[in-house]
């Protein structure tokens, strides 16, 4: 993929809009290459949908790697050390948890060279006593929009609880 | 959060659009309400952006969980297990891993109750034979656009290597 | 201890009572001998306050076991094999967990050969399929009264969310 | 429950008594109100019996946690760091066990933000290296009475031996 | 590599030779190409030294895979199950061990499609109950000449207890 | 084996070479003794075929040790520890893996005293940690030339893509 | 050491005396040999003192391997297994424990041939369903008399206990 | 057993005899005492046979405990740790293993108190790091004389080797 429909992409992440508008004026790529790219992007089914959800695999980001992370054990250490998990390249979701590992790190990376350099990022990190990273074989499931994965009267029933 | 909203946010995740009509369509409420009631959400927070990102905890999915799930080994069975797997209420991401656990889990739940079920629903699957589940207490991360996590030349130079 | 103690000081458990009267009816032990042993049993420390709590090590039951026990994995097993561990003389606690061990149980035993049968207890149990028993060196807390373990503020707060 | 229950329940484990006159001098709680309280709470089950056990569950202690405990190894340390998390807030049994964990530890919890509260506990001790905690799905049996886990025959014998 | 090379190079590997006569006749590829070839290939570094050891990367093994296998406990089972592990395509070694693991399995593998074939044929034996596999990040070493391992007197030495 | 048959066979490996001059140039053995010799060795099975693969049995190295080396958790300490352990006498693979150990070793070893001398070895190098060594019971396959794991077309199709 | 020898030493072992006449009746060798070959091997070392402890090295019993066996979990097993498990030549030791793993085994072999058999009699057991053994690099102690282990009040006390 | 058995049994460990000169010289009790309570003592089962083996239990040795005990690492520390771990009370045998375990320890102990003390022990040698304990709940076998474990061929065949 150019480069242009990166940097169109990641704007429509960081802004979180797919107005061409704003998209534009974050880019400095005129508003009508803008409308032109994403509607072709959705043609070739790297965009998803009018959300504009992306397609990891179409991005060239073929490698999961879920990773078990034990970090010195300090006071409040756990927000900082989750902070540097949280800034590493590639790195999606980083929780802190309950059971022997101390975080569970899920990246995305584009391929053996990265997976090199995510463990030296790992170790890169003082806090960081030990890692074990295991290769995802096969993404079953990854739904981007976690609604999709309840029925109606679970949510109604959950949030009413709230009010 | 009443039957109302969470229809509407339901049909945008399923339908993978914002358009009022749409969803109208999709939920016979009307379209003037539809755009009125996602309006509202947004400015509540509980929507996020333009892309209709959700907030988890404000739809009351307060806990997460990261399941381990380990089944019969048997030829192919993993797409079949990986299946039900993903099919269970709460269910967000189903990973079939290398290492020596082999499913990796992860689940939004709503409450105490739903930690239960979702323990009974591993059991109902013939094929599983030992789950170790996890409690998140912190989410440090969760990006729900991928995008984010990157440098954009990584993304151009993974993507060229394709071409 | 003399057999009548032992009879006065499971119907005061079984009762949920101290009354002299209930004691007298339920063990046919006169009402007059109940009262003079329960006070003596209070003045040699066997019982420690006058909500008539005992002291385990006075009892003669020096050794506690915590237990790991894995059972087979079938829907709503978890029931059936929780009661039948929750049967097992000297059992005192049974909790069903969410992580990589099933049961966590805990006994308390008068000396080795109750080890023994404990183990064998456990093996009599078609479902389960593995246990792990560790020997307790010292008994650091264990609190009757989950109470004294609280602030205030604490409980209040907490059945507050309640109402 | 409001303030005064709480008082009211916290002097009854703290004296070990259920003597109005007691409880009212240490809480400053005018005695009739206590004896009213106490009957109210009986009547609606938060008090089980005559001996003023409560339930937990009735009192806002909905969340059970086991956690294992590691410390560093040094001469005499486990008395000290025994000592420490007895002392947190909600923790109920503290064993020090010769298997490979150094301590096992029972908490009682009122919500999710005291879970993280519980671990940064933990974290606050110097001589801990690692925790390892369970979240209990299901509280099987939680006797508070240990003889009624007993057998009359068994329990005579044992105390028997000792004398 | 085109498939002529391959051809030879297997040639070389099941005869165990570098004589042009015998692989021309093995492959029915004339004797001045076969010398043509492997001195080519020799200067392009696939073929390592006089000795034909090839380079694995140069051949487009990129992947090692370090798999732990544990297989059903049998009488003499071990050695029907090595040898299903062995015939394996990209299996290199196999070797029953004392320690928990049953069988540790060293792979050479082309691609992630690869490694999920390697992951199915694992599942495909009936005596296999569970396997674990590592991902190699770096090769330090691998040595096909194990005689470079080592001081000339450790050999001397040894095959001389022999005699 | 006597000291100058362990010398050709090391300056065979060394050299990468089967040329008795280039042989007897390395070793100042006589180029004739040279022949002689590699053709008795070929002869009694010590050395397998024309290609000069040797017999690991013949030559005393009966032992098999795998060991899983755990190392301290340093930026990029894999290097230097990674070179450590390929320098010690009879290592023969070093792999830095993406598992819960950070290296896994094979070693070819001539007897117990060199079993342990490994062990000392590992202990003498100062980032590591920890070790776990298995003893190889059997060595159901270990194939020298790769080429012989592999069909032909997977070869040429993995090759193919690097073009 | 020739049969003789070893058919003496194993009459003193099964008889547990050293009379010689004893040990000539058993094994129809003639006293005055009987006599002659026991000093003989106390001067050797084989034996070690008058009550004839032999050394297990100058025996050729120089390997010594600590198993943890699991077998199925049924009621009472664990007697029938622990005596087959006992009846494997070379055994030593076997204990039946309380932690994770079911048996704890230790055997004295001759080499590595005696390994293999060992594992394979294992093997050979229906209930076993995995082991997992350690090579002893170094017997730092093995003291055959338990006496030597204490101090002298150590013992008084504890039998005193008895009485 | 009062202490002047218990001393004559420790001069037989010590000494390696059964002589009851050399046993009088060593405890300063009467010769013709000494052979009166040892004959006594093998009436009474303590000592088994002429050889005067004991036996455990009847020595009030009742609690046997195997621990894995993990210590720093670092060169030939083993050694060292290994003496210390030798000279605790009541240990009888220690391994250096080339397991995930460092050493193997197996103690007989008197009773509770006694377990604690080994433990104490345990943390008192600065080089341990860790320590796992397992409570024997049945020795199935301890054959002192472990020429009993092996038939007659095994040990002539193996001995025939070494010469």
């Amino acid at each position: 993929m150019d480069e242009r429909n990166v940097r169109i992409l990641q704007a429509v992440a960081e802004l979180g809009t797919g107005s061409p508008d704003e998209i534009s004026e974050y880019t400095d790529i005129p508003k009508s290459t803008v409308h032109y790219r994403l509607t072709k992007l959705k043609d070739e089914g790297v965009v998803a949908n009018d959300l504009l959800d992306v397609d990891l695999e179409a991005l060239g980001l073929e490698i999961t790697v879920i990773s078990e992370v034990i970090a010195e054990y300090d006071e409040q250490y756990h927000e900082e050390v989750g902070e540097k998990l949280a800034a590493i390249e590639g790195v999606n979701q980083v929780y802190f948890t309950m059971g022997d590992t101390d975080f569970v790190v899920i990246a995305h990376l584009t391929g053996r060279e990265m997976v090199r350099d995510l463990i030296s990022e790992y170790e890169a990190i003082d806090e960081v006593v030990r890692t074990s990273s295991q290769f995802v074989v096969e993404t079953v499931k990854d739904e981007p929009r976690p609604l999709n994965d309840f029925e109606l009267e679970t949510v109604v029933g959950s949030t009413a609880d709230e009010e």
